[in-house]
């Protein structure tokens, strides 16, 4: 458990915000595969800071050095190891943080279960910062699954009051106009949502939608290694989020079974399909070939300017302002976690497919 | 994966809804615990069906043999085995499902993964029943963290269209009148909506609401073996879950990060704790000493009698009226289960602490 | 860890010498085998006691009652269980010990680990019965194995002074003229030093030789999943072994390179192979196709009738004569539970070349 | 499985012979700790070739560079990673090597289980080199242990004919005069034998015997999670062992019970000990308090200058004549590399004592 996921695929995730370096371990990945680095990089691109008016200011390269795992530009079958060098940091923005828990952080909660020597720099190992090794894994999953015409794409379904349409959940249309939503007006909505929080030193959480095409019948394991458990187990992983669905969702509490269940009929090839779409592509934990559903809900970022009451470790009272840069909202830079951490667990199931075939 | 889950506590659920008999296997359960056998099958009769007029009339003892794992009455550190005989199966019920695949279940995926020697008579390995054995292990996990004064308690907040209070996050009390809802009148609502899906040969489904005090600061691991990860993990083992939210859940997203944000304050006895609890306990995956509050969606139950369209195993469309006895709504029998599975979970993270202390 | 074996495919074993029954639950089995369950019981005759002048007169039936993972008399992909019914236990012939620990067996540090509560009667879950469930589970992996023409046979090395030849590891011979051993002196002379042992109120301990034909290759993964790896893992999982080693094993101390490594080349077919066999068909961890071979050593049996010198659990010095029925040595009827270990570790690397191809 | 090991403590190593970094990641490890860099250097500096005239010319300064995991000098309980980079690499060395499988060495079943991409320059990621990074975090597990009075020391029992004593297995003694051997004139009969194959261009194996004192009573799980499980697991994972055994080893084939079980006694302060310790300090899997004891066997270095008979992956027979550098005999240098694999096995042991405490 803890930074480590995986059964056929094992990733180990590591760094600390303010370390040397931040990075991933990969153990299982197939052989013989040649990424294309360049599209990693975009991917990557994607996570990282600095990209618009709603995001932080704080710039990082974010370029994967690859340490192991390749031969000749392919994957060799060995484990695959890639850091980034953690550079530009204003580690004095963080100072005043070591002896005044942030309220919604991890700060605390680490300082009680590892001591004074704690990291609680920057958020340590529990900085958001730690997606973008999240995110080399994924990226590389990703173009895997890409190459066996499996195809994952997410889009902001919300953030504050300003909603986005979701998925068609039978034939979901991943040719996103601006890169974040179906519609292109929700994407304004949003943005005025993200700069009213920012200009009221505030900000603002979110919720994404993701589908997964292309998914053969039959991945995932019975009761405790289903798509959904597998899936939220690593999406958890991602910082801020604070609910998982799959399909109807939560929504289904107030639904009818004649409503929820979906008909089975025959597409044109003859091939079995769902009329309908609420189980979200996952029957019994097994993927049923019907696009694979979900939403995670992303909470607002807990760094804030606004002074915010909390208790010093020592045990008093205080205010706390927090400074340096922070993104009023981080949803659209969650948008490709959220692809990576899919990717990793659904190839992971995927290489699984042996002990059943 | 699959079938087992746990680290530090390992548990094994087997079983076939038609075969001898269910049960389970428990690895690394603490020796010299004497359970209270009494209490644990009161708890095993909350999940069995026959309780009202809103479960199904099939009625089964439940009552689970220990083959292993005790000496004298006490837990003596091997594992724990228990099984519980099938019995009063009417296996005609199902006959005319074997080749039809119910809308919803996992029968079509269960064939397309396992092949013809799939076990599909009521529900195989996919049955619901395969809560009983989730029930006796958490039933004894529920009674050790009992011993430590963690306690934990699920309502349901909502049937169809009828809601309970959600629980005080900060104060969370588990005196329910009824046994089933915070709020008495809630109670009778849920009753008239599962009475008017039953007459309508319909099913409906719920939310139930769940809280954990007690815990020590610290359970949980960072980035994929935190809390969240660990519960919904083993939270969408239960059939029908659809959804995990945990603290405020989906609703953070149209929150402020001003309100969201739980401020630090200290108590009467100087310990640190949080004004508000939209962290719902947890802060980077580790418990923060608040109670842990989750809730869980489950999916109307899917045998319904209405007919329903389906395809045969054959390819032939055709029309499935399933017979036999089904509760129009599980969600008031999945309470026991969704306790025993956070019981399962906690206790697991809990007997890792020596790793941190 | 501790009793739970494997990753793709996952072996829990529980019970104890006492309790109401021992088993197994294995989960990840193919679907859709038909095991022969006359041949299975044919194994676990090998392992149970009674066969001979050699082992104790306890006799029990040791059948199998299968519980779940079988529709139609085939595996259907849910987690097979099997117990075995705890009978003809005399369990005055244990009471005297549970106050004073037996020379090298567990009692004492099962009470140091597991407090008053640890079972200790007749060795409780240390004890040596509980390979029965692991013979369970490896005979049907061995059936398994057997219908892709991979064979696993065993055969007794050494008893006390007495030798058998060692299995001619380019092409190993199964076909043991006596069920035990290659030379059918050898078999005589064992049974002497077995017979002499028994007279003396003593035991004697053995060797174990043991080949794999027909593996493909590429089976095992590198560096700590490697077949050596898993193998010892799972062999010293069987009570009393020693030592395990692979090919040459502790003979290559004594070797020169020139001689040691394996010379490769080509069979009539065209295929690698290598010309000798020191490697023991494992080159990195991984199966290269030719014969797997591993020796392991068996301790004498430490049940003996002669007094011994021990300590009472409340300090006092005191000398302990064991009762009962005893085996002067176990290594004949530990030849079934080394070829059902292997065929499980093998099996479980054979369920994971997915990965690979 | 595969490049990963231990459940409470999990370490990951990645890396290539030829890749541009070899390193480790280690997840679990306690925090608060302070590591004595500068001796875990030198404990490195013992599996470094190029240090005496039986190791190789090739020198490398095998610094690691710790990426993550400390602050202020401390672990903080975050992942621990750290990297080797490979440098003074000669590739040309190597380059015929490609086309043509050396004997006793994974080329040949790596080509077979990755394909034409896997990276066999140097040994790939089956290099000896790969022990580096397993120094690393088995140096770190030692420096803790021995903070807990835990120590581990090994030393070489034979090279070729070449014998030393066997450590008091009651009462070892780690004051090794040369460093090498417990007995000096052991070490100048090894250094002859090394010599001699040297001048043959040949290779020789060896012995190696590790002990560990201070062990609490309690360690390891029943079944598969026992001492002599983990540690086989993880000494297998050192290129080129064979065999591994606990205490008495292979030599108790030949005992009988009444010498080979170890009497129970109290020693001076009261506490249980044995007499003897044919045990090897563990029985039913767990630490008796008494010192583990264990021996495996090193292969001779498969990579010698004599010409070898092989087979192209074309299918063309040939003679292969290995070029380049290459050590006579690698026991000396894999003494650091048993101590550091027996430190991981037993802290992973260790930090999983809350389960039963």
């Amino acid at each position: 458990m803890s930074s480590t996921f995986g059964t056929a695929l094992k990733l180990m995730i590591f760094g600390q915000s303010h370390a040397p370096a931040i990075g991933m371990c990969m153990d299982g990945f197939p052989s013989g595969f040649a990424p294309d680095f360049e599209a990693l990089q975009q991917f990557l691109s994607r996570r990282a800071p600095g990209q618009g008016a709603f995001t932080t200011p704080r710039r990082e390269a974010d370029q994967p050095e690859f340490l192991s795992g390749f031969s000749g530009g392919k994957t060799c079958g060995a484990p695959i190891a890639a850091i980034i060098q953690n550079t530009n940091v204003h580690s004095q923005d963080y100072v005043n943080l070591t002896e005044t828990p942030r309220p919604a952080h991890a700060d605390w909660v680490s300082r009680e279960k590892y001591g004074e020597s704690a990291d609680l720099s920057g958020g340590g190992h529990f900085s958001g910062r730690l997606t973008a090794p999240l995110c080399i894994a994924g990226g590389l999953c990703l173009q895997y699954l890409q190459a066996q015409n499996i195809h994952i794409g997410a889009h902001i379904l919300r953030i504050g009051q300003a909603e986005d349409d979701r998925f068609d959940a039978v034939h979901p249309d991943f040719s996103l106009e601006n890169g974040y939503t179906v519609k292109p007006e929700a994407w304004s909505a949003m943005l005025e949502e993200i700069a009213a929080a920012r200009s009221d030193g505030d900000s603002v959480g979110g919720v994404i939608e993701c589908a997964v095409t292309g998914l053969p019948v039959g991945l995932g394991e019975p009761m405790f290694g289903g798509m959904e458990n597998r899936l939220s187990q690593i999406l958890f992983g991602i910082p801020a989020v604070k609910g998982v669905e799959f399909g109807s969702g939560f929504a289904c509490a107030g639904m009818r079974g004649s409503v929820h269940n979906d008909p089975f009929c025959l597409d044109d090839s003859g091939a079995f399909r769902t009329k309908t779409n609420n189980a979200g592509g996952i029957l019994g934990g097994i993927t049923n070939a019907m696009p694979l559903i979900f939403r995670i809900a992303i909470k607002p970022t807990p760094s804030i300017s606004r002074p915010q009451e909390t208790v010093r470790f020592d045990g008093t009272a205080t205010t706390l302002k927090i400074q340096g840069r922070h993104d009023p909202c981080i949803v659209p830079r969650a948008l490709p976690c959220v692809e990576a951490a899919a990717a990793i667990a659904i190839l992971d199931a995927f290489l699984e497919v042996k002990k059943w075939n």
